[in-house]
């Protein structure tokens, strides 16, 4: 059916997706019925859900990013986060609002942004809502994974003692990076076989406020983590060098930089870190302890308390790539 | 934490939703991690997946309706649609962009809309994302379900000679009712225990166009559908006073009614109509036909095509409601 405002209706892109996306065995039926339906996951294992909003001028800028960007961003975030669950991907559910000027041009961009990262992680298109409006871009993914124990890992099984690790460099993403988020489901899944993960978070909101949520949901811990042993990444450099702040600061406050922060027995770290999974990368960055808040050391041992810079999606102004000031 | 731009920041507001969430036996893991954790249907069930996401200006007049009826229609829209399914409600996940200048107390709102739903349908809210911004108020909600056998009940399941049963009277909810639909998940329910459901929709697009998805998934199929049959709503009857145009025709093309559209053989029809579930409300409005099309048969036998006029979602206008003119 073509709509009356333009050359693709619903009904047609719809028809469109449906062909594109890819099957998954959980899948028993996607798009195209009043809601998708599921197969349960195999026994023993749990279903993880999980839901973000995107908008542009937010979290992407669309006249200069595109909307194959847009797209692709979208659902690795969502991957990303059921990555920091330890859990397999199954599906995802697209609802999104088209400005209306150029709708089917920029749905084809989302799905165009969309279509590769569903194939490599074997991820059904099950589902959505397509609108048009007046308004700016918004794309809200939900996806659907499978945790098989000892997953799904929590925020909450941090303990004292433990060590912090995450799997990259940290900081300055608003310069582009964050729209190209490499979601860490295979090292998640390698880092669950290899060791036991006790806590386990993807850095979206920088890693001082991240490892902050794992030590609140953890009954209230803390950690020291070693200035000199965060690895800082070249676009945290390079924006300290406009900021006015440190290249450290960056790492610790900056969000988006999707990549994630374990927390794992002191024997787990050594082991990981003398021999990581394939394709894991792995920087020790401190250590959780009783007391709260997070402390940071200097090589001559002073410490100071770290002042949590996260994202807060809520109170953070316009900036796309959100970083809270 | 507060966030900077308001007296409430995002982490704030999840705590306060955690509160109110109510539980789900299925919800191991509700709001507060990077994702939530179900534990497995029952055995023999499938899960239903739905997302549906909703625009101000569009779905609904923020300024003119609030933002309590903004959150009931938000989540009662996809209620319907598990129970277009014959499915059994668990947990929503709530996505929302929330104008700044307001974020709190649309919020609340949003919430207050939301809560009595959760209850009286036992749904857990068991996470969600929170974002403000400058643009209009989106709500993006996604609701899962658990689906028992011989639920769920698809689209795809029409035979020639079934009759069509709609749960109660169409056309007009423009004028108000498609602010405060009664998702018909009970109903639905119980007509899956009394009768043998060979298809079953949700009217949102309007009698002739969700027939009309019935008929194509079911493999190009058609219905005659009795004028004098159709129960038309008062509504339709107010609204065509003013639009020139019928209340049959309101009745038949008019959206967001969220009334029941069932196919059942004919056996089930009569029991059915003769003995309606408790609660259960029933009209017969026609038949299925091998042939494709709908055609409306006046009393005097004499029959003429229906012309959809369905609301498609990408190419109508900006009225909220809906309607493709």
């Amino acid at each position: 059916m073509t709509a009356p405002g333009g050359p693709l209706g619903e009904f047609e892109l719809i028809r469109r997706i449906r062909g594109m996306a890819p099957a998954h065995p959980s899948v028993a039926l996607g798009i195209g019925d009043d809601a998708a339906v599921l197969r349960p996951p195999p026994a023993g294992s749990s279903t993880v859900v999980t839901t973000d909003l995107l908008l542009d001028g937010r979290h992407f800028l669309l006249d200069e990013c595109g909307p194959e960007a847009a797209g692709y961003k979208s659902l690795a975030v969502n991957l990303s986060d059921v990555a920091a669950m330890a859990a397999r991907p199954v599906a995802a559910f697209v609802a999104v609002a088209l400005p209306k000027r150029s709708a089917e041009e920029i749905a084809e961009g989302l799905m165009a942004g969309m279509a590769p990262l569903a194939n490599r992680f074997s991820l059904a298109l099950a589902g959505g809502d397509t609108n048009a409006w007046d308004g700016p871009l918004v794309v809200c993914v939900t996806v659907i994974g499978e945790a098989s124990p000892p997953a799904p890992v929590l925020r909450s099984g941090a303990r004292p003692g433990d060590v912090v690790l995450v799997t990259g460099p940290l900081g300055g993403s608003i310069l582009g990076r964050h729209l190209r988020p490499e979601p860490r489901v295979a090292e998640a899944l390698a880092l669950l076989e290899a060791a036991e993960l006790h806590a386990l978070i993807d850095l979206s909101d920088g890693l001082a406020s991240d490892l902050g949520h794992v030590l609140d949901e953890s009954g209230g811990l803390g950690a020291s983590l070693d200035a000199h042993s965060i690895p800082i990444h070249p676009d945290a450099e390079r924006l300290a060098s406009r900021s006015g702040r440190s290249p450290l600061d960056h790492a610790l406050g900056d969000g988006e930089d999707f990549e994630l922060c374990l927390v794992v027995p002191p024997e787990s770290a050594a082991s990981l870190l003398r021999s990581p999974p394939p394709g894991v990368t792995l920087h020790r960055v401190g250590e959780i302890e009783p007391g709260p808040g997070i402390r940071l050391r200097d090589r001559d041992g002073s410490t100071a308390p770290v002042r949590v810079r996260g994202f807060d999606h809520l109170g953070a102004g316009g900036e796309a790539g959100g970083h809270a000031g």
